[in-house]
């Protein structure tokens, strides 16, 4: 279970350089910072430094109020915006980029980063598509390169999934996934290289199903929406697929194979049909929208925030007790 | 939002007979008599008779606790067990069938019940992997039967799948999901048979990309676990696939899809190999006896059911400030 560190338990690790001040760099600085950790946040937009405290201090009175957060002002004091990266990157112990999504943006910020980053910091990458050996093949230190791929936002949602090129050294891997723990995240490490990673690969099983289910007639939109809120998505907010079916058989995880091992095979068969989005993707907007119109969409967004971080405090108070 | 029934809005229907006092027949009995319905409780076993309001009784107490019951007392009068079949469904508006997960069993019970219900009763059966067509399709009332299948314990995940036979009257499915509603629960709606209804097809579409990847050596299963428990899982446990993917694109969930729709094509295609999970369940097996010994599995089913238990305390309050 993750537990938050406080600055004394610091170690060697101490200096975090968070590269972009977008929504996932403020989410990554917010992190790091709550953990105790030293934050430089840089962006290359004046305008995203100038405003990028007073948008972190929102967010962080919002934890703060479900007992996420303590002192305010103590991790705010923690978060030190600059424009200049040279300063950002001095000292740095480890370094998490969150440029655009743009394969030429990623090559262009770590040629920079690997240039200016001290010899012994780990930089890692926060993409959700695009494979560290797609941009960092010829930096000279691309031993030291990895993707950490958060969810959003990370300060609620602790799963990060790391995955090094075929020449990140094991031992960046190895520290990025201490240094998380210490931050209080959870992180996952992929062995190799993998299209979507692993948590995209789980939502696409799961969602490719249920566009199936719709387009074929069986179910509506909202009613599938329901078995995973009030049925299937319950367990799954504390305990993995494996452990659920490890603890749904009296002699766990190879009994249940035995049991229904035939039935999921039959299942999978029927699921083996790969399909655009696009036959039934009209059904789908049309009901969500008679469920939620269009311009209803930012304040449902927030409720979910809300949800999240609620679940979130749930969480904490639930782990908090299995400790003591 | 599911909202739990008062005797005084019951209405019509008031009037359950649950059949089969075991563990899912005993969960129903809660269901049912927490929502302010007169349950009679029917099996053919003595024992479990006899044993029933005891057990029950302990599981009231500790739903008490956290609220999720107010009067432990009044809830057990609602409950009346009985070994007399044509007491327990002698003018029972709706009977819900809970006996083992072999067919002969099903056809035999449910010749029974159609002899000895009243003749406008519904009939349902909880089975998770029978169609409704393979034990009524002889029966004088054939079109009052459906398949009405909770997940466990229904008490506290309130998702209930249903699915009639082609013969069943469509009135018959309405009408049990306006019960279901009353009693607090949160029906779906399947349009026809189908192999493994929704919720199983969901999970086998996830469990089987969770076996595929831990066989092909991309992440091991306890971090596989934790992509669910610590990140995908967290929105799921309070709202579907479908409303996650409308809220995580600016225009909503077509705006999505024209995003990422090619991504989960190929995704789609790379899981289009059904495995049987023969291949790596002694890698999954000795990984979970690692965690968790088997001895210690027991300990962790009533951790499970705590957690499950909190959750749905922590939902019932998040959805009881969202109607104020």
């Amino acid at each position: 279970m993750p537990t938050r560190s406080t600055s004394s338990e610091k170690g060697q690790i101490a200096k975090i350089a968070v590269v972009g001040a977008g929504l996932v760099g403020r989410a990554w600085a917010i992190v790091f910072a709550r953990a105790g950790f030293d934050v430089t946040l840089w962006d290359g937009d004046e305008r995203a430094i100038a405003s990028s405290l007073e948008v972190i201090q929102a967010r962080l009175e919002d934890l703060a109020k479900v007992g996420l957060v303590s002192d305010v002002q103590q991790v705010i004091r923690q978060i030190r915006p600059t424009s200049s990266l040279e300063s950002a990157l001095a000292d740095a112990h480890y370094v998490q980029e969150n440029l655009p999504e743009i394969l030429d943006v990623k090559r262009a910020i770590h040629a920079e980063l690997d240039a200016l980053a001290p010899a012994n910091a780990i930089v890692a990458s926060s993409t959700s598509s695009i494979p560290a050996s797609a941009f960092t093949e010829s930096l000279k230190g691309r031993t030291r390169c990895l993707v950490a791929h958060p969810v959003n936002p990370p300060y609620l949602i602790p799963l990060v999934e790391l995955c090094g090129a075929p020449w990140t050294a094991p031992d960046i891997v190895t520290r990025t996934r201490a240094l998380l723990e210490r931050a209080g995240q959870v992180p996952i490490t992929i062995a190799r290289e993998l299209h979507g990673f692993v948590l995209n690969r789980l939502q696409g099983a799961l969602v490719n199903e249920a566009f199936r289910l719709v387009e074929d007639g069986y179910v509506s939109p909202e009613d599938l929406d329901k078995t995973i809120a009030h049925g299937l998505g319950l367990r799954w907010s504390f305990m993995g697929p494996f452990e659920t079916i490890d603890l749904n058989a009296p002699g766990g995880v190879r009994d249940y194979c035995e049991r229904y091992g035939a039935l999921y095979y039959d299942i999978a068969r029927q699921q083996a049909d790969p399909r655009r989005w696009s036959g039934v993707v009209d059904l789908i907007e049309a009901e969500r929208r008679k469920t939620l119109p269009a311009e209803k969409l930012a304040e449902r967004q927030t409720w979910r925030d809300r949800r999240l971080m609620a679940l979130a405090a749930h969480k904490k108070a639930m782990e908090g007790d299995e400790e003591e």
